[in-house]
């Protein structure tokens, strides 16, 4: 008897039928023997209807009432796949966030699990029952309620396999599984077998949406082996995020991931002093904004531009920060650009390897794609580029690193 | 500065609208000085799209899921509630039931208040914060999601005012308060400015579905008076529920009431022996069935018949009840009318005074009404007629007590 752990996407519990579809997976599991705890997201579109809701309230409503507002989603689809699997005969009952025993710090909107306390699942467990988990939430010190964000309910199940020593976390989505780039984009992309947590991690953060990159943290840090699976086609063996494996599958570029909504600040002229990163960078992470790619050129007299790239979406709010801090940094000027993408190259070992930059840099050019930055890490190599091209660049990369073949 | 518990219906928050203007409403109160905590219902028909939604999946849902499920709609609410506010400049903050303290027992869809710990709010209102509370739910010892029946936010309205000790409980809804009759059945019918607890109990308990029923009783026990008038007409002075006052105001009929989904139950050829009725009625509190009105008959040759009503929508599970008891009973059978009502005459000292009971017959017989049982309190007359003449009995009834005239 195995304990596993599962997550079901919104798509997946979009309607009552796709809730009893689900529901009937879930049982023929149990009847196998299997302990299952199941996290559920909210029903299809529920979400975006609750924010439309709240819009047509306020312009920019109070982060805590939000997350309060959110969380009901999930609430709600986790009762109604109890209530699937009764009429199944399976003993099954939903537990929130905080019932679930999800602590979290209280950074609304994007909350942070601090730690997870079982006693109430393993009473449900020992008693027999089938645990369906409202995902995407949890309980402050202060007894409110936070989520996780976008895609929290992936690291809600991943947490919850680390917290119960669980086997496997299987997170069924809409998808086979992770593909070698978006099929959306790139109709050549194939599914991969598996795939390190480094480098799904470097895919998830530069823009295979498939999975929610804390999930996959949290699944590196306590070694949680990761399916990620077709809800409803169950001949597609998905993708297992593990432990990178055998030196001989290292050293190969798995995939290509990208991201369209890309904008770049520069501040111009900053004087190149010991201090100013620190200066620029500190009130924007306690804005909560996410910097992905810094870029600080080589200073000439004394002064350097520093260039940075962020959502778009958080692009304006950035601004407004840096403009904050222009004095204090004696800097001349912000520029900005919001019509970017970037394009990856990932792969375990890619740093270690001569040519794959090589092989990049000429397909984009050969591709009539102008690099407009480039970064890189250990397992990635990634350019921004105009988003016209994002999709070009993708198409252009799988071919050249021969992805389309096993 | 005083405290004041507010509760607002469902039809007072249907829609983005209607909470700005009830937000509205409650922000020129704080700028008045008032501390205001509001308990908010579910917005328009959430509820029963989500018993819908529920009876997709399951004919006979779990009592703890459905609770789970429906308290969703009220916390909604409560946050666009408190968006609102903020859009006002107040500062204001969402509670659920459990953050506002509210313990229940675990009798899940009509759990009853155990105890209100109000630590959180009065944090919340030295910080100079209106409280916006879900209304109708609680939390149970096992920290478990209740809610208290169809009507409970007023429950919740009134214990809060109870639990905080404010000077007063206010019942925004969409009709201008308590009416000598329903306005719906009887055009005669005219508000009342002010009625006793036991005759608002009455009234409630009998059909007037302004109420209810328990956030009456909280409220006699606790002494708290309860004013209840229109969220959007300000002008019309609502009605105001307090202990009885003069014996010059009692002794008259303050209102007729009605129910129109009645239904009797008889068991037929019971011995009369001691202990009968508790074998039959124990059984029926222990499935929660809300008996009504008993009738025994004289006993013909050691034999009777017993009679009972209860809500239509009750009966067939209270015969499921009854036929299982009937060997014990020793009785022979069980007969049903499901197609009943009651008509009430609700007054103070109805009891000590002659009259009112020969002048409900008189009324009733002159209007070609057949009665089919009665039943008396100290304060009301209630007699069960055909559903098809409940209307008729009301207006025959309000005219005969003079109740369109102040």
């Amino acid at each position: 008897m195995a304990l596993v752990v599962q997550k079901y996407g919104g798509s997946s519990v979009g309607d009552a039928a796709k809730i009893q579809r689900v529901a009937d997976r879930i049982a023929r599991r149990v009847r196998g023997g299997d302990q299952v705890v199941a996290v559920v997201s909210a029903m299809g579109d529920t979400t975006d209807e609750l924010i439309d809701l709240a819009r047509q309230i306020s312009t920019r409503p109070s982060a805590r009432e939000m997350d309060v507002l959110l969380h009901t989603g999930e609430i709600v689809s986790s009762t109604l796949m109890t209530m699937a699997l009764h009429e199944q005969g399976i003993a099954a009952i939903s537990l929130t966030g905080a019932q679930a025993g999800i602590h979290t710090d209280a950074v609304y909107g994007r909350a942070r699990i601090s730690g997870i306390d079982t006693e109430r699942m393993r009473r449900e467990l020992d008693a027999g029952r089938v645990i369906i988990v409202a995902g995407f939430q949890g309980l402050s010190e202060d007894f409110d309620v936070t989520t996780l964000g976008r895609g929290g309910s992936d690291t809600t199940a991943v947490a919850l396999a680390a917290a119960l020593k669980s086997d496997r976390c299987e997170i069924y989505t809409d998808v086979a599984g992770i593909f070698s780039a978006d099929p959306r984009v790139c109709p050549a992309a194939r599914p991969l077998r598996d795939i390190g947590y480094d480098e799904m991690l470097e895919l998830a953060t530069t823009g295979a949406r498939v999975m929610h990159a804390r999930a996959v943290e949290v699944g590196a840090l306590y070694d949680v082996e990761i399916l990620v699976a077709s809800t409803f086609d169950e001949t597609a063996p998905g993708t297992i995020i593990h432990r990178e494996t055998t030196m001989e599958q290292a050293n190969k570029v798995r995939g290509i991931a990208h991201q369209s909504q890309v904008a770049k600040v520069t501040v111009r002229a900053v004087p190149d002093r010991p201090g100013i990163a620190a200066h620029l960078f500190e009130p924007l992470a306690a804005a909560h904004i996410s910097v992905d790619t810094i870029v600080q050129n080589a200073s000439v007299e004394g002064l350097t531009d520093l260039t940075f790239t962020v959502a778009s979406d958080d692009m304006a709010q950035a601004v407004d920060v840096v403009r904050k801090a222009l004095p204090e940094l004696g800097a001349e000027d912000v520029v900005t650009d919001g019509d970017l993408g970037t394009v990856s190259v990932v792969g375990t070992g890619m740093a270690s390897a001569p040519g794959y930059a090589a092989t990049m840099f000429r397909a984009l050019f050969d591709g009539g794609i102008n690099i407009e930055l480039i970064s890189t890490s250990d397992i990635r190599i990634t350019c921004l580029v105009r988003k016209a091209q994002v999709a070009d660049a993708v198409r252009v990369l799988h071919e050249a690193f021969a992805l389309d073949r096993e």
